[in-house]
């Protein structure tokens, strides 16, 4: 998971570093931690001496494996818990280590937790239960779904490991994890069973049970069987032991080493992605209205929150935190609210330019007309999972600001409104959202956009947009996708815009072999700054692009900030959406 | 090798296929031969009912590990002769097989020769050696650059077989392939011993013995033992039985699976591209030279043909194969000509739309002032190689027909201007040709560009600008590559625009991070067609960059037509680069 529980927090705790990614190596003589480039100012300012950053996608850092095949005495053993590396990650580093004459070994006890004396317990909240009107399609419809997909390929177990993917299967919720609503579980589904490996006692819930059909399920093979969550790993042993020659079992490469390897390998199919997750990221037609419906709350209250920020920032009251707290409150005033989708970015001026800074009383700046104001944050409601960024001016912004402002919004408009075959991969778009940065020999070292999650986690595979090629399914209608170019300016400002994006079927003059055509959606309505662009720089078609946004902003955030009778915000939402000529 | 000898054609022979790419299939029941969609078409034309045509790339069509599989009883040997599977696809294949039950067999006789009783001798040409004055470098220096290489990756041996590479090491061509100035020969390169393989009748003349020094070697490690070609086989056996257990071999995933069995597991180091391959990618300053010296050459014959058709066509004797034949004619009254660089497509329209097409006296069209003509042609100098693409209509085009031309120019300014930093792969820039086209729902069927020999194979790695990213090392200042978008409306015409460009360094307003930036320069110096333009749908960017371009054609082969003292073909040249507004 990309966010994880306290007691998994396990490398934060050796190094320091509390980004949501990254890996820690420690040696005899050495430790170091590799991260990529969001977390490269984060990194060296959280980690002290001890520990050599290593920054991911720079020429000059060598891979955790050439770095270990670099400084280790002849014939080591590197240990790792095996529950906490994925298989494929398992396989590539052993197979590198092996070449170079060491090896890599599980350590059943962590070593981590023999010196992590105050380690917090396995969270374990109450669950909820999502009915059709959020979901679209029953659990049991999901499972019928899954096995066409099995036995379509001949296989005869699956084993799911990933939470959202649980927790969408069976649409529940939990509040496990911090953002990402799932909960603690795996999954194992046959042809005529289904396995739910999950905290017993969470399971007493009669709306639950019910929901679940535990006491009295429509058909033998819809009947779920609860096993502890610790038993995943006996009962996967005693269903390999009963496989028959030809049995095969999907499992995820990105599944821990440890429950892979429960499967004997001539039963082992790993897959890249589960049937679970290529069906999560199509969202149906309800889904598609919660996500709507999310948006336009969420837009309600940033306008909110900007009509309040321009009132009160020249006060000099409003620092990063108190202005990610505000956005929080507005926020929790709409309905259905459950929390926020991730830890918002909330930066000032250089803050800006470390690309996940989350504030700290530390390094809280306050608000000012002077410097560029970046948030980046989101929510979880019922009906959808929003994630919003946009960078503002208070003051006057400079020439450099703007010009780097409107290089990044042409390349956002460049990804939202363009037109590309039914099958395209992400990663074939990545570049419309450069262009403009490289035409001025600028660039960001992050992708561009990741899959979106219906209240569900806000990062999800397998699409996405980035220059990186693996994890990339094509899109097609129904995918729900962040567009997010950015700039930064190391000690001095940073600049995002964000939006989340529906895959939708394009309608272009031609129709090519008959394949079709798609094209973007913006469910994200909040208003883009004009005071921060060069209209100068924009050709007629940008400029049409942000008006026809910004009506579609105006009428539809309007109507709901006026039903909400929210009259400042509607003012201000007015005030920012007059066309540009 | 792209391009093969008459005697290695045996899927020709097999299936009656001669396109450049393609496999062939035979089982006991079915015959099925897999090609891309540059050869649907004429794959579909040349082969007979006994055959399945597998058109790669389209969702439905099988891959030939899952066809196999489908279709074969269990238990099924399938072979292959080892000399002709690359290593890489001999695992793959290998792989499928035996995960389905079936296994892969060399095949000690190749069953094709077996049937096949007129094959033909394999070709043992003159070889030619090529001074500093083309080369930039000598061979020596060559070997030196490469050993420093294995030093520092801890490499005892380089196995060669890719024959450009061989060529370009010894500074040396030959003509055993048509259009590749190629010779048959093996060569395994050690820190102090190199070995040659090759035909040694080819090595009696004196001119050719003093360029390798193979009579008084300057210094024992630049001493070159040479060997008869059939026996790299038990040479590279011998290398391999004297090796220490820390000494490794690096040859090319892609050599032949017989030929890297030879090596070891333990002691072989397989390598997508070699340092060879990387070398020979990023020209000299003499190579760049002689290649911008051969482009021109190449535009003034150019230019003369299309003067000459203009007059002729009206006629109404000019063919596909007889256009053709004058492009090669003019060609040849140039300086240091050597030959074509590939088959010259000569296509009229709905012949145009068959991407690979080649005239044949069956299907020759002749030219007419109401079709399309599409010419894509190249050859080899001996200072350059060249390959340009231009689409041209001598009546009126209708306004389908200069939509596409467009979109399709619009394609290749997109690429051709683009700036981007030093480091990025050929595949990020592949959507900038298409855009213009998927906005209207158009596309093509094949990549951008591949990389360009200098006196050497027209299509060479390990750079080029696709959509697929495999094979796709990053572009760096002195490589060469072909920009190269299309439009192909089945039945009707096709357009093809065509420049071989130069990747230089490019210097915009902002460097971020210091990385620097890259940009094309184009070397083929020929007009693009105005009346094929709608120029109404050109921003005014694109014309300035048409008429740029233009004016650099009228300057730098209009001193070379006036020179040479091609009248009406520089009148046709100032007429053609006139500026549009």
């Amino acid at each position: 998971s990309e966010y994880i529980a306290p007691c998994d927090c396990r490398r934060e705790f050796i190094c320091g570093f509390n980004g949501s990614a990254g890996t820690a190596i420690v040696t005899e003589q050495h430790a170091a931690m590799w991260t990529d480039g969001r977390y490269f100012l984060q990194a060296s300012q959280q980690m002290d001496n001890n520990w050599t950053l290593m920054k991911m996608g720079l020429k000059e850092t060598p891979s955790q494996e050439d770095w270990l095949i670099s400084i280790l005495p002849e014939n080591s053993k590197v240990g790792v818990d095996p529950w906490i590396i994925a298989a494929d990650q398992w396989k590539n580093m052993s197979k590198a280590l092996i070449s170079a004459g060491h090896s890599l070994v599980a350590v059943q006890d962590n070593l981590i937790d023999a010196v992590w004396t105050d380690r917090p317990e396995r969270p374990s909240t109450q669950l909820r239960t999502l009915g059709l009107e959020y979901t679209g399609m029953s659990w049991q419809d999901k499972i019928v779904t899954l096995r066409a997909k099995m036995t379509e390929r001949k296989i005869s177990w699956f084993v799911a490991t990933a939470l959202d993917e649980i927790a969408w299967l069976f649409n529940l919720r939990g509040a496990d994890i911090e953002y990402n609503p799932v909960f603690f579980a795996y999954t194992i589904v046959g042809m005529n069973t289904i396995r739910l490996f999950v905290d017993l006692k969470r399971l007493a819930d009669p709306a639950l049970r019910d929901h679940l059909q535990l006491d009295s399920p429509s058909k033998p093979e819809l009947s779920i069987q609860t096993f502890p969550y610790e038993s995943v790993y006996t009962e996967l042993q005693a269903i390999c032991a009963a496989l028959g020659p030809k049995d095969k079992v999907w499992i995820c490469d990105k599944a821990s080493c440890a429950l892979t390897q429960v499967i004997p390998k001539a039963h082992r199919t790993p897959i890249p992605y589960t049937p679970l997750c290529l069906s999560k990221a199509v969202k149906n037609a309800t889904e598609v209205q919660g996500m709507k419906m999310a948006h336009i709350k969420d837009a309600v209250a940033l306008c909110e929150l900007f009509a309040w920020l321009e009132k009160e920032i020249p006060k000099g009251n409003v620092t990063e935190i108190s202005a990610a707290d505000k956005a929080e409150e507005l926020r929790s005033q709409q309905k259905d609210f459950v929390g926020l989708s991730f830890p918002t970015i909330s930066s000032v001026g250089p803050n800006g330019a470390i690309i996940h800074y989350r504030p700290l009383p530390e390094t809280n700046r306050t608000l000012t007309m002077n410097e560029v104001y970046l948030i980046d944050s989101g929510a979880q409601y019922v009906d959808g999972t929003t994630d919003v960024t946009r960078t503002m001016h208070f003051g006057t912004p400079s020439a450099f600001e703007k010009e780097c402002f409107t290089y990044v919004l042409k390349g956002h408009i460049a990804v939202s409104a363009a037109i590309f075959p039914n099958g395209t991969k992400g990663h074939l778009l990545d570049s419309f959202a450069r262009a403009a940065l490289w035409e001025s020999g600028l660039d960001y070292l992050h992708g561009t956009g990741h899959g979106v999650g219906c209240f569900l986690n806000v990062h999800e595979g397998p699409c996405g947009i980035s220059y990186k090629t693996f994890a990339d399914e094509p899109l097609e209608a129904g995918m729900i996708v962040s567009d997010e170019p950015g700039y930064y300016e190391d000690g001095s400002f940073g600049i995002r815009l964000e939006n989340v994006v529906l895959v939708v079927p394009a309608k272009p003059k031609y129709n090519y072999r008959n394949r079709g055509s798609l094209t973007f959606d913006p469910l994200t309505l909040v208003p883009i700054q004009i005071k921060m662009m060069n209209t100068e720089l924009l050709t007629q078609k940008e400029r049409d692009w942000v008006n026809e946004y910004h009506r579609k902003c105006r009428e539809v955030v309007g109507a709901e900030l006026e039903r909400q009778g929210r009259k400042e915000a509607l003012e201000w939402l007015i005030r920012e959406t007059q066309p540009i000529v």
